[in-house]
């Protein structure tokens, strides 16, 4: 899979995509990212990329030329893409969406900076605009690259394991069961008896309690999308009974 | 403000910390990051960070040893820290929680990585967990750049302007209004007119429809959680006036 990200601080890209997971997945071929800096197609002699914004205000706005430029440039490189402006005013980002973007040959993101990117781009010449959660950053350079990260994991190849990815938080909106390693007591803490059982029904059954009670207790917002099963409402009360 | 982050993956923080605003504010001492490598307080002759878990499953689990080993080496370089796991299950930043921690004097960023981190770790030697968003990362260290990143925008004198940070986007509920720049007309799509026109209560009143209205067509779940004044209810039947 190619990304492109279009941006006007490209140094940031440079090290989460030389370490760790990313870095090995774009050394072997298995992702592509090319970092393309706005400020190259902007045609004045001071390559602004930004300016005042009409109505007043705080603040500037990236103007529209260099990056609608950059867009048409890098657009033809091929293969089809789907274009996506990162900014606040745009849907929310989830794992449902990574696995949309997972499917795609390529993605073009393009990093708004400031007070924000001219309205014309985001209404005539981006395919959507994506928000990764409801606060504000710098730039949508961080941004690009939690999008790169969440996708990129689910491609073929990149975490070791093939199993794994799906095997996670949000496949259904529930959050993750408690984990537990070695040692089996630390600072007088144990690991809960039933891990250590070796019965294998009961520990699925546990974690799946586990997984409920923490969702319900900690994100109701999600606890009320899921559909709940017969054995998960006999979980969700014998936790509650164990738990006074 | 000092943050101090435990990762096993130091370098992927390099060139966000040295690039653009963030760059900028720490040469000019306006915060202080502090990346500190948790591979180095595991104490075997393998540094193994991760193990497997405890009653079976895909993947790896960190150690509590090396993190909690780590968080007792830096919490004493003082001030006083707040400690947060970046996990999936931990509850969501938003930019009422940026603000909470602008007030912090230090906050200790615990990056998680594989399938997670031994839940004693989570229970027993941090404050809090915080997940960025609902989806799945390949560790916490983008995460905590994210926080790092909206935490320090709202530090005095890291952005150019000091009106700008409450100004903006979810200070209430409410996505901001678009914005427009130069030129007049782009490619056949023109800067709105009430923006040219010079009448500053008319432009106030026509950014906050837009914002009302943008807020209530993407993200009702944000709309629902608006005090809207007579004003607002005006505002919106304007606005679905104008469009039937």
């Amino acid at each position: 899979m190619i990304f492109d990200i279009l941006t006007i601080f490209p140094g940031i890209f440079e090290s989460p995509l030389r370490e760790s997971i990313l870095g090995k997945a774009c050394q072997r071929g298995l992702l592509t990212v090319r970092v393309h800096n706005i400020r190259d197609y902007a045609l004045d002699k001071h390559q602004m990329t930004d300016d005042r914004p009409f109505g007043g205000g705080e603040g500037m706005v990236m103007k529209p030329e260099p990056i609608v430029a950059a867009l048409e440039d890098v657009k033809p490189l091929g293969p089809d893409a789907h274009v996506v402006l990162l900014s606040p005013q745009g849907r929310s980002f989830s794992q449902e969406m990574a696995r949309r973007f997972r499917a795609m040959e390529r993605l073009v993101l393009v990093c708004g900076r400031y007070e924000g990117v001219d309205q014309r781009v985001a209404e005539h010449f981006v395919d959507e605009e994506v928000s990764i959660g409801d606060f504000i950053l710098t730039g949508g350079e961080l941004a690009a690259l939690v999008i790169v990260d969440a996708v990129a994991r689910l491609l073929p190849g990149v975490l070791g394991n093939e199993a794994s990815p799906e095997a996670e938080s949000f496949a259904e909106p529930l959050l993750e069961y408690p984990q537990y390693t070695r040692p089996r007591e630390f600072r007088g803490h144990a690991v809960p008896e039933v891990l250590l059982s070796g019965d294998h029904e009961r520990i699925r059954r546990w974690r799946r309690m586990q997984a409920l009670a923490r969702t319900r207790d900690r994100r109701p917002d999600l606890f009320q999308r899921l559909e709940l099963s017969a054995e998960d409402r006999r979980l969700l009360d014998e936790y509650d009974r164990e738990r006074p």
